[in-house]
């Protein structure tokens, strides 16, 4: 048989070159897939200059420095600030970062700029009396670029760059703290040989030492191969860079397709110890590669990220409220219902895992909140975000008892006894099957006591505690019919059973579970009785102020339900 | 220096073990870093069970048809359509395309369901009919889930998954085209061998040969790990599952940690043969890998994804309506933004690249959207995909002359001479800076005549060819000062400098550039004049429905604009 029957699309597919034909990387040992990353590397944000550079509306002076302080307060330490020599609201909110001193001790500001020389000397114009800068310069390398875009040769470029960086030592007082980056954009379609040739020159000219290390940032500009591509590039670099120990190799992934965080990933793997990126993952087409996910990744992994998640909705808001683009609901730890689930197994499993870890916390006495993690469907707690799995639970035709559980429990405090959850479940398919919608809590609890409730009425009871038992009154109509008399057995629920059955209702008490209702604070109680009538089983549920008459009405319903 | 002072964050990061301390993979012989992908796998779509149970709102039976329907348009050949037994509505979809006959002769069906007897055979009920179709049969394997969801140990739960196998083969008649899977859930947490072991027994026990492969599908059910790891794991069972050449090798990634289409691209690297995942990214949480991602990836490297995505505002459109969920702005592909750039430089290079492509298109006497595509910042011809370059690219304070002069050209149909574009960039970028807002053609255009254009009046005037030359006479107003005159000379535009020069007014037209205006039907033309005034270089634009009206104009602006 033929398994695979696909057919040939009318996709041109034939007008693209694979990779291999577009950039041939050098053979090398390869150890990154060996490797593990074990403390985080230097983050950079790039949401003031790559990602505003991306927006219908770049942020204005005010959301600048909204997005700049949150970056600060999660404490990120070097962040590029902006392309001032391109633009007037860069170059404006750099001095003010600078005039108003917004910028700690132990901050970096990068800038921005293209190596050309009133350009790179407008840029130093606008880090004047800043303490910890970073003239960041770059130049477009691949050929594609050179030819179409630069009309230079690799010499000519070659030269362009070197003279531009030749006036960025000029301008630059290294001794006031300033540093150097370099970035061949589209590096990831560069020929090998040719970065090497450009960024050693650098180093070389810019004098890096271990003290004063030069970075060279290496971006794929564009994805253009699957990450592994480019963990191999990154590794070529790390092992062939000159003064490699005086050099800071720096990466810059965007996503195009959609393979950026596995791009960051392995080639930090490779060797690279800074990453550039956006929150959230903004920037030009697809985007930069995503900060916070990267960042969470490995949390999750039980390495410190450096940076301050706690509070991921905080974040989220700032970076809304800047960019004017939304997180989508999916995204990676942020999204809205990335903490949520909705079928009826993931549901069941996690309140299992749940419930196992806040006893596991307790044994061991400590608090849930840093107890070790191992809940199934959910890779981390959703506390050390700010977030909550009850918050979001939701109920639908595919979910299954855990969930109707879980929402009775957090909704109303009511724990369904397991025989119920079972039965109740179908019938919560069989209302959410018809309508197709999402149940909510509410919705849930009218449907328990429409279902399983007493629709008559337990219009007068009176118990008397005598010396033979308890003696039970009861004025009731149990499914339209009246329900009248008195008997005395060992507790009111025993003695209605005696009632009923001289009205020619047998019924039989397997259990009776009563507790009471968190929801509102009149304070009232729930049974829960499964019976055995006429051969089958019934649950009937009783809702009262008083135990006993939820109680009573409890077993009534079981018995209305079988009318 | 310390280049790297990033600080220790709150983040209780050591709740977390590394994966290397949750799943082993045993070393083997790693090939999939240097393999290539050069053929199209089996995709399945799993929308209409994985991705509708993970919806606020299930698909409803309309959904779930225009679903089905769009898959089968686009090629797809193998369709997980629900998971019959634990859904009502699910059950009765199956069952209309059975008895409907919606399901084409080579396209397979795909049903989900647990390891229990009674609903292994009300899945088998659902089926009764269709000529192809596959039994997928899932049971959690990881150790979390055995000790927690399960209760249960590796001898109980593989007895217990090799039981329903057995019913599995009792229902199922493989001789009227069943085919059968398995899917060890959370095979990524799961110990190798384990999976091994169960794979392989079922492998025999359902007869697994060439002519009747048996599936056996690998989640990352919940990412864990970089995405180098889940394709260490497949390896590790593409070189050791017995029969090899009679199993289907699958993969089914989820997105926890941003890593799925890479997990996904790796594990095909590693050997894997089919791949589950959801259009646009879909499922629980996260989503499912996305399938749309996966193939426009594969289109990108020259290889035939087998799947039509010419339309995929289409694809997108059905996908938004059935799950009521949109799909972000700079998602690869399909996002609103991804074929927008709103950088100068971005602009500058595509026009560029776009220029030179058409250009080698017609050298070649090729159609431009077959030709081969090598265009700066757009890694796949947006028209392969029914989108456009043109319909969405905007100017803002980031942007430079490159799409400033794209907008007027694609706008206007006018072609900003190069001074003329980067004297203008400079006064769109202090407008924009103004305002922080995108600037539409239209703003742009206005900007043009407010900025170049004569706001004085050219009342009348009239040109008489003549032996001695053309005889221009004038009446108008420049600058709120009258030009009144008439001269004669080789032109109109020499004429009336001559009037100008006439009123103190000295310049020199240094270059003329008259082109038509395509917009609107009035068939105005447009007049740039560089001119040489008072020593400094001023540009002038003169818009009239005569050619020589506009000439005059332009040069009477840009002497206006000295004024």
């Amino acid at each position: 048989m033929n398994w695979n029957p696909q057919a040939p699309s009318p996709m041109p597919s034939h007008r693209y070159r694979p990779y291999t034909d577009r950039v041939q990387v050098p053979p090398t040992e390869r150890s990154w897939p060996s490797n593990r990353t074990t403390v985080a590397p230097l983050w950079v944000p790039v949401d003031l200059r790559d990602g505003n550079q991306a927006l219908a509306e770049p942020m204005d002076p005010a959301r600048k420095r909204r997005f700049f302080e949150h970056l600060i307060a999660m404490g990120y330490k070097e962040i590029e600030v902006g392309y001032p020599s391109a633009s007037q609201t860069d170059f404006d909110f750099v001095r003010d970062l600078a005039t108003l001193g917004l910028v700690p001790d132990d901050v970096t500001v990068v800038v921005f700029t293209a190596a050309r020389t009133d350009l790179i000397e407008r840029t130093f114009e606008s880090v004047r009396g800043l303490p910890n800068v970073v003239l960041h310069m770059y130049t477009a390398t691949a050929p594609t670029w050179r030819s179409v875009v630069l009309g230079r040769d690799r010499d000519e470029l070659h030269r362009l760059i070197f003279d531009a960086a030749q006036d960025v030592a000029r301008c630059g007082d290294t001794a006031a703290g300033v540093r150097y980056e370099f970035s061949p954009e589209v590096f990831n379609l560069t020929e090998p040989d040719f970065v090497l040739e450009v960024c050693n020159s650098l180093t070389e000219l810019w004098d890096a030492c271990r003290d004063r290390p030069v970075i060279h940032n290496l971006p794929a500009t564009v994805e253009i191969a699957t990450p592994n591509v480019y963990a191999d590039q990154i590794e070529y670099m790390h092992r062939h860079l000159d003064r490699r120990d005086s050099v800071i190799l720096s990466v810059h992934p965007h996503n195009d397709r959609g393979t950026g965080v596995a791009a960051a990933e392995l080639a930090v793997l490779a060797g690279a110890q800074r990453v550039e990126g956006c929150l959230f993952g903004n920037g030009e087409r697809t985007g930069n590669v995503d900060l916070v996910t990267l960042g969470l990744n490995l949390h999750a992994q039980g390495v410190d990220p450096m940076i301050d998640f706690s509070d991921l909705d905080a974040v989220r808001r700032t970076v809304e409220y800047c960019n004017r683009i939304s997180v989508h609901e999916r995204h990676p730890y942020g999204g809205d219902l990335v903490y949520t689930a909705f079928s009826g197994t993931h549901q069941d499993a996690i309140k299992k895992g749940l419930a196992q870890h806040r006893a596991e916390a307790r044994a061991e006495g400590t608090d849930p909140d840093l107890a070790p993690w191992d809940v199934p469907y959910l890779p981390i707690d959703p506390r050390d975000v700010g977030r909550d799995y009850e918050a979001v639970i939701r109920v639908n035709s595919q979910s299954g008892k855990g969930g109707i559980a879980y929402l009775l429990l957090s909704g109303y405090g009511i724990d369904l006894p397991r025989g119920l959850q079972i039965d109740f479940a179908r019938r919560v398919q069989r209302t959410a099957d018809d309508s197709g919608a999402e149940v909510t809590a509410q919705q849930l609890w009218d449907l328990l006591l429409a279902e399983y409730g007493n629709h008559g009425e337990l219009a007068r009871w009176a118990v008397e505690h005598r010396e033979d038992g308890d003696r039970l009154r009861i004025e009731a109509t149990v499914g339209g019919a009246p329900v009248e008399g008195a008997a005395t057995a060992s507790g009111p629920v025993e003695a209605l059973t005696r009632i009923l059955s001289e009205h020619g209702r047998e019924v039989e008490v397997l259990s009776l579970v009563a507790q009471s209702v968190s929801e509102g604070s009149d304070g009232r109680a729930i049974t829960f009785a499964r019976c055995r009538i006429d051969g089958g089983t019934r649950w009937g549920v009783g809702l009262d102020s008083s135990v006993t008459a939820s109680a009573l009405e409890s077993v009534l319903a079981a018995v209305a339900g079988t009318a």
